[in-house]
């Protein structure tokens, strides 16, 4: 693959791309086969991470390139020295072990940083329920720190059909119920969080218990990554 | 004040901007008397948010104006259709009572999420050590969703000149330490998290006691604002 070529992501596309040292490494690591290239940007420093990238490439047969072009159309603002290219994979999650649930997130940072998160937690199922932000999208590889390469993923249409394939007891975050500090969860699990802005409405609700995290009144509600940690914490206590 | 005036956040500026319907209606509600200016943009909606914000301008006798000149210099990518500036203001803790600690913490995201978590939990005291990103600049006030103007803050040159202050009992993050979960906290606590690259060093560490939020192998470290998080719920219980 000539890297000259390599346009912005896109989510048709075919491949994705992990920006920077941490990512890369991850993806080296879990996703080997699957790297078409590894792209430094000729002014990297060799630090530590470079060196592991190099010695992960050697292991793999894979030779590195050196070209600039690639980091002005794929990262024009951050500080970004090494680009791995990879083929996008299907990801099935395992149906009765715990799992994390996010209907329709929209926001990359945070669903990267709850992948991450979870993979922390040793929660490695993720369900999505659509519409969604991309999880291939470069935006969410790099908020996760590759821990997305790590994790099990699968999309969803509706909660209805994730449920009709579980037996998982369900737990619904946010919109009043039982406070989540004085409440057993009982594994195997799935906590369900709603949209950044507008939550889980009433319909998203089936079967299982409802759960609130308390919370002054001075606020609206959490941050969803924080609310997810919270969360991961307390149900693997 | 002549709106087409205004230039990019700076440090050493007198006055600070609320980007956005969240962060200006609580800079309105908790902090009228330094609002300067409000500034719609020609292409506002007229949602809920709006209609909040004209109210509060009228009793508080501020005549709002129109001009898009300062969308371009103050928010060039995102969707800003209110701009609040107002004068900055000196905060300080409340010395005995429950406290977050940010040592050196440098991205803006983080802390204004930290700042809404910290408000959610009704902890209102944060201690920032210096080096530190800049409280006032637009992206941690628009993070907080303008719980900033709720909170009580205040810059030290060092953990030991905090602690010369306080009677709190102080408890360190990261690195080692005994397990969060099963750690009772006593109040009033201080909760000293380090910078998101480099965590608290051994010379950070003064008297107190060190704790830990149980993570896998397959991660490096939680997200700052997610670490927080969890360590306030806990705390609150």
């Amino acid at each position: 693959m000539f890297t000259d070529k390599l346009k912005k992501y896109k989510g048709e596309s075919d491949y994705s791309y992990t920006l920077g040292i941490y990512p890369t490494i991850e993806l080296l690591k879990n996703k080997p086969n699957l790297v078409k290239n590894i792209i430094f940007h000729p002014e990297i420093n060799t630090s530590e991470g470079y060196e592991k990238i190099v010695k992960l490439c050697k292991e793999n047969n894979i030779e590195p390139v050196i070209n600039s072009f690639p980091f002005k159309i794929l990262s024009s603002k951050e500080n970004v020295y090494v680009i791995g290219v990879f083929d996008k994979y299907k990801s099935s999650i395992v149906k009765n072990e715990d799992t994390l649930v996010l209907n329709n997130p929209e926001n990359a940072g945070n669903v990267g940083t709850i992948i991450r998160t979870m993979v922390g937690f040793g929660v490695n199922n993720l369900v999505i329920i659509k519409p969604s932000v991309d999880l291939f999208s470069p935006e969410v590889i790099r908020a996760s720190m590759g821990a997305i390469f790590k994790n099990n993923f699968e999309y969803f249409e509706s909660l209805a059909a994730y449920k009709a394939v579980t037996a998982n007891n369900f737990y619904y975050f946010g919109g009043g119920g039982e406070d989540l500090a004085s409440s057993p969860i009982d594994h195997p699990f799935s906590l369900i969080f709603g949209n950044e802005g507008s939550g889980l409405s009433q319909e998203d609700i089936l079967s299982g218990k409802k759960l609130t995290i308390k919370m002054s009144n001075n606020i609206d509600s959490y941050n969803l990554a924080v609310a997810v940690g919270i969360a991961l914490f307390h149900a693997k206590k």
